[in-house]
């Protein structure tokens, strides 16, 4: 795909050679979010940082990645604006804000607006979130950190042995992770949930259909003994009726470190999209793993910082340029040490 | 007036001259609106950015404004604040405030506020909103569309024909207008409202006295055919006892392409002060105008933008400085096409 | 200490050479603060401005100084997010947050929350207020207000008198004050207030162990005729059981110009950590008291700006460069007249 002026809203949007080259200026903008360097190639340039739902994470995660490459940001978070209440509709909103600034960032509670938004949007808008839908840097971000971790163990995403586990019915995340998995070669799926919070027949048919290896098992165990990364996810409370029903499946695959090494092969990479429930009747991740190299969880938003200034770069078209624009760092980096 | 060092915080300390330099500044802002190019001219000003009241857009064009001048946003929405509520008195909140930046755009929910808080800050102070009072940089970027719109159409200011459709009983912008329509000559306008909600007296004396030909009236229809432009606003529905009230008005005064083509001239311009109320129930300017040509409303949101630009730049003193500090813009820019 | 890459937690941490030196270097801050000339010293970097509690003053002091220095700022304001919520832990938080900045300001309603969150952050934490327990940068603005009040009046912290009046029992302020106040000599200290809102025992008795003279009392004008600064607070209601409790306090050491006239040294310094009730039922400093030109309130929020900016400067290690990446201001300084 063309990324300079484009919007990005969904995975779909995105052939294995556009993968291939968000990673790569990814892995250029380590540098700068390591403060090795900083760059003012974006100077000027404003995002609009639209949280039409709350999400301090992602939304500080865009913003700093933009103001990493020099841009300022303007943002909004929650529906304090009354001009939908008013009766506004998405496009006029859109047509409004989208003459304030350079590049739009939006997540919204209901799916597909963040289409309509883009469709009136007189800029590039990315998606941020828009409900169960998607939320395509967050699978990016996702693939990234299995690339990068494949690579420091000498493999590659073509061969990939995955194991999901948790809430396979309900994670948006899983369920892009998937899509995007479907891009590649060799790859092998196992999926442990409670059979009510399954993946969906119609993904798993077309994983299979795509070619990958697919097993589905309720067995924490046996599943994850033979694979490079194992993702596990939380319950999705939010989505169930009752937070009694949720109970019912809360807790029910717990990895801690002492099944990680009864069960996993060395080296086996842990992943979690976060927040990670850490309450004693959930706990999905035992914090006895914290000191786990192999626990890539922090690493995973790290690197959401490095794609989401990838996909800012690529869309503004700048990636020949961060560098002619860098400068020196002057103050004290404590990520460096002294 | 002398801009240098002012508060902005009514269209009554505005005399012709003044509404003519402010004009002319914002279309000399317009190639940085555009990114053509950037400047740096307010590089290390801090504007506060002080919402009391939620207006996202309105906050959006403030900050935005100021980023591409090149200075820094400080903000705040709603009442997060304690401090009004531990019983601190508005000077007090200013005298403080006003210690961490270099201007202030202020919105507040009461009628008078701004200029309170004004008199005890050790800044210049824009009135971004107090109640039912005014907002005097909405009522600039309306005139300002009204001249750029009538320049293009080889017309100017005066001599001016408007009509001004809906509730014109709490519309803070149209009355806001009316007053800035008295600053010139041989204008006429066109008052079309439920007569529940017409015009204050006490405002269309004032115009008949600054020698504005008034007509009022009831009907559409005949109201908008030889006027230049035709100004349309939403039933204010926060402002009555009961939606139920509101809804007996609502959707009385609909104008959309049909109407348009049997009675306006041609080339007639359409503004709203937004957000337009796009329900089923309201929908005072449809959106088959959508693809008209003279429908200006998102020219007035873009407007706003170079206003706002202009009254920074003047109360800065900067304005003989923005080309000095220009430099050009590094990233593709999705307005100008590729 | 050693401020490069440290957090700034309490006041504990603090020896009296090091209020010394940050002293020192918020004097240098001045000619910044008050834009005689700017700064880009910390160009690229960004603070995470992470305010769970929401304190509109503290949070635009602390981002207004960052961007004086040159800096950018993200933010957020209360528990918009659920990650918290949703079970994640302080620690998780904290991994993720401090990715996406160099620096982090933390404010959160719990004590002793901000020291866990720096334990597991990776970039240094500045406490920003954890409930009851520490605001370090308000105790030290205090301090550094009543060093320069006093160098004004050609005498220093050593031989201090002071009065602290009101609710001395819940005032997070008095209490961090009266523990810096014991590094230095021959201080002396007048405790006015309600028997059941007394200090607390332990800290006087701190106190006194560290050769401070201190007088306890319930009556307000005896207690200031002979000192160099009268802090007084404010009753903090949301501490009581009930307003009709904290009403039974309210207003009753009011401070106006007859009774400061009547009482106090000539040039006697009126402080208060704001902001102060101005109420009819409190009205603890009264507003005729503003025209004084010993009411310090407004300097003293001025200085918090001085001293957070020398917070960021020290922790930074850029306290040599401010000068050198500094440029002459553009745009017409309000403060200084035209």
């Amino acid at each position: 795909m063309e990324f300079k002026g484009s919007s990005i809203l969904s995975i779909s949007q995105f052939e294995r050679t556009d993968i291939d080259r968000i990673f790569r200026v990814a892995d250029r903008m380590e540098p700068y979010a390591q403060r090795q360097k900083i760059t003012r190639v974006l100077e000027g340039a404003i995002l609009g940082n639209m949280f039409f739902e709350a999400s301090t994470r992602t939304r500080i995660s865009f913003g700093s990645a933009f103001n990493l490459l020099g841009g300022e940001v303007r943002e909004t978070v929650g529906f304090e604006a009354s001009a939908l209440a008013k009766g506004e509709s998405l496009q006029d909103t859109a047509r409004v804000l989208s003459g304030f600034s350079d590049v739009i960032c939006m997540r919204h509670p209901e799916s597909g607006s963040v289409a309509d938004f883009a469709a009136a949007s007189r800029v590039p808008v990315i998606n941020g979130g828009d409900g169960s839908n998607e939320h395509p840097s967050q699978a990016l971000l996702d693939l990234y950190t299995i690339e990068k971790e494949l690579r420091d163990r000498g493999r590659q995403l073509d061969g990939l042995r995955i194991a999901m586990i948790g809430d396979l019915k309900h994670g948006r995340t899983v369920h892009s992770l998937c899509k995007l998995l479907m891009l590649f070669q060799r790859v092998s799926v196992q999926l442990v949930s409670p059979l009510e919070l399954a993946m969906p027949r119609e993904l798993v048919e077309d994983m299979r259909a795509a070619g990958i290896h697919v097993d589905e098992s309720d067995r924490l165990e046996s599943s994850i003994s033979h694979v490079d990364i194992v993702y596990s996810t939380r319950i999705q409370e939010e989505r169930f009726a009752s937070k009694d029903e949720a109970d019912l499946y809360r807790g029910r695959f717990r990895l801690n470190q002492a099944i990680y090494t009864s069960n996993c092969e060395p080296n086996t990479v842990i992943m979690h999209p976060l927040p990670r429930d850490s309450r004693a009747e959930a706990n999905e991740l035992d914090s006895d793993l914290d000191s786990n190299p192999n626990l890539a969880i922090f690493r995973q938003t790290d690197n959401g910082l490095l794609v989401r200034m990838a996909l800012f770069a690529m869309i503004l078209d700048v990636t020949h340029l961060v560098e002619k624009y860098s400068t020196e760092v002057r103050w004290h980096n404590p990520r460096l040490g002294s």
